[in-house]
């Protein structure tokens, strides 16, 4: 059976600081990545948060960012692959925690911002993160860049995987994304990006920035839900996914 | 049976920064408190004390503190309950993480420094604590002071509690501690220290500064590793405990 | 010559969190209190927040809390006044380093939150700040509440202060604020609220929830910019004040 | 006048945590870096360190790193130039705050660690490290690596610098270290290590480890203080710098 999945980043918000609309978005995406308190979040904002996911039936997955909340994880670091994975292991035990207290099962792990782009090309960071969440719980699932060294390591240790593509960006040749300084980086369109999620979805194929056909595994797009623009999109992809019977349900494990 | 635990604060540890003679009292304790990051500790040091902890068979406990790493947790703070409840419930699961990774059961939480005595007299803040642990684990014990409100607390919702006692405190004819800034609050010499942690453990009583024989429950008594002299008080409490065979096994459960 | 003070805390964002609306209220205060990275704000923000203070004249001031960005420095600690002063001073000085950076002069600070109230009743807490922020230069002033310990150690060590008043408190005959658990804590009604403040900078007299005219002295009234409402309050004050030259102007000295 | 600065780092303990000999090493230093508070230090380590500087006659100099005491401020941070300026600026007017409080000079900037490394191979990042120091004030010196981004973006804006060079270091032809993994990178000798720095003093000149003699700027040279053979050599090299008369003076500026 063909499905997709719509992921989102929700408990950002810290103490008195809040981001994100997480009530407007959260009845229509199906996993959810909890922050864990490095990058974002707080041990308030997480409970909160995964009885939120409870509530509304979706699956609930730990966001282990790297220990910097003044940049919100989005600062590459040259933490050790050991180190990394130790940060991981931490983070997600204590969202596990909230998960257990909830009776809620924590399905997944995605790792934030500069730690998923670092480890998205850093084959041994990559391998250490996945050891690390397999050492925990070897039913856990990695959330990870298709293509990606992260996707290449969870297979090299058997670590079930999502391999997660982006609606709104650019693929080249080889699998990889346009990056953002380049043309092309950017799918502007909203309907031309939901139907190159439906062609991935139903197809396993997009078409590259330089125009070849490539295959592509597509289990999970990443939606956002930091703005007014970002919540009525993901509605519309929802939407179209939902007419199409390709949105995973939220009762489902992956 | 009667026997008694020894427990001790470990994993104290901050990336560069070392406390503690970890590695030389861990022969003689049967309970290892290991610091979550808030107070002390963080991830690569927890990884390491709970990799000791097994390789020694010492039971593993949290030891969840105050977000004050400057003030190592010692400095009161006006944490409501249900946010010390989360940022407990947030520490556990980040130790547990690394329990589960290794195969060893976490056993306890010991609430550390000032969330200890302020959870020690503030009922509602011990209940917070009590029902944050069982919600994730209803096996988990809290390790907590003989009397006070966390044990109280622990009763009234039938979470399982370890009742700490201290070889060197004066105790009031009321079971709780002489506050040190009054005579008798320290009990200098060594060998009356034991022999009243023997009493404890054998008879269930101890002599009040005030005279009267006083009950007490005593399941664990808190032993130090922060220096040679608190190293060689260790040695010697093990070593009577042991002749009179009253030290709890290590492969038993509490 | 008469003149009231009009300060509002600014400068409370942190890296990709905001809070408050700056930019709105800067227009109509006399004086800032620039957060300085411990309880709210960063370095990015502090150099934008004093800059913005340089453009409309306002008078900079420093305000430091304590090291608890969960808590946003509203929750009590218990910090030894040291500790505290030391911590003053190094906030002090990282925001005086923006100041001269600028080229404005830092006039004043004011502690934060759950520091504020605590050194409004602890005098060796009030003293040890005052003392630290006057070793750094005796021209600073503490920004303080009326008839505090702070205002009476300010007075002891001969560190100029600035007494502050609250438009929309009650209080007592003693002259301090009625808590807010008790009936008269809050001055519901915004026009009496504004009178209020004409009378105390006028005549130095309010009239206390149990009927008394007591004496006040009224340098600066604390007005917030953290929502529509608060706004549109300063608005309305800096308004009246302005009609009955009742305003420090912005390019006066205290 | 030939003389030769001896810097070294101090004040790198934080709360219960102590790290270095800093009452072992000040007698024989003429420099100290003073950490300040992001990636060792606390304000009130920072106080104590600063009295030490000014019973001793050494010089005070701020040594501000990235936000990062896990990491020691020894892993790279991709912080932007912007972000990198603002953060030492904060830094320097904390450290300055203790230094006014003295009424001691605060005389020089030393990037740590990560801080130091990029900064010395990053020109953009160097230069808005240099313009942040001389925004507060410009008659501070920057000390950083001799030939480096640091020293050349210092000139380029008149910003004074102290040229540092390292004794058991090996020099490349173009004047840069000998990376550590590759041979030639130690200079294990301690006489030879001595005697290379006596001659960068008197000559401006040292040997590279491909054997060309190349000119080199050396107003400082580092040293540790961290361990009993780091102390033992910082004592050899005072001792010899002290008989030739190359020692800078305490009572000297820069």
């Amino acid at each position: 059976m063909i499905s997709m999945d719509l992921n989102c980043d929700l408990g950002e918000s810290f103490g008195a600081y809040k981001i994100g609309m997480d009530e407007q978005v959260i009845p229509y995406i199906t996993s959810a990545n909890v922050a864990c308190g490095f990058h974002a979040g707080d041990p308030a904002v997480m409970a909160k948060t995964v009885a939120m996911c409870k509530k509304y039936g979706v699956h609930v997955g730990a966001h282990p960012g790297y220990p910097d909340l003044q940049g919100f994880g989005r600062r590459e670091m040259s933490v050790s692959p050991a180190d990394a994975k130790y940060d991981v292991m931490y983070q997600v035990g204590a969202l596990k925690a909230f998960c257990d207290s909830e009776g809620v099962l924590l399905t997944h792990v995605k790792p934030h911002g500069a730690l998923y782009n670092q480890a998205g090309k850093n084959y041994d960071l990559a391998l250490a993160i996945c050891q690390g969440i397999q050492a925990i719980d070897p039913g856990l699932k990695i959330l990870a860049l298709s293509g990606s060294c992260m996707v290449q390591a969870a297979r090299d240790i058997s670590l079930h995987y999502i391999s997660e593509v982006f609606a709104d960006r650019g693929y080249r040749a080889d699998g990889s994304l346009v990056p953002r300084s380049q043309p092309g980086a950017m799918i502007e369109d909203e309907e031309e990006a939901i139907a190159r999620v439906v062609r991935m979805a139903v197809e396993g194929k997009v078409t590259a920035v330089t125009g070849e056909e490539i295959g592509i595994q597509a289990d999970s797009v990443c939606v956002h839900g930091d703005g007014p623009k970002a919540l009525a999109f993901v509605r519309k992809i929802h939407q179209v996914l939902e007419e199409k019977k390709l949105l995973i349900h939220s009762d489902l494990a992956y």
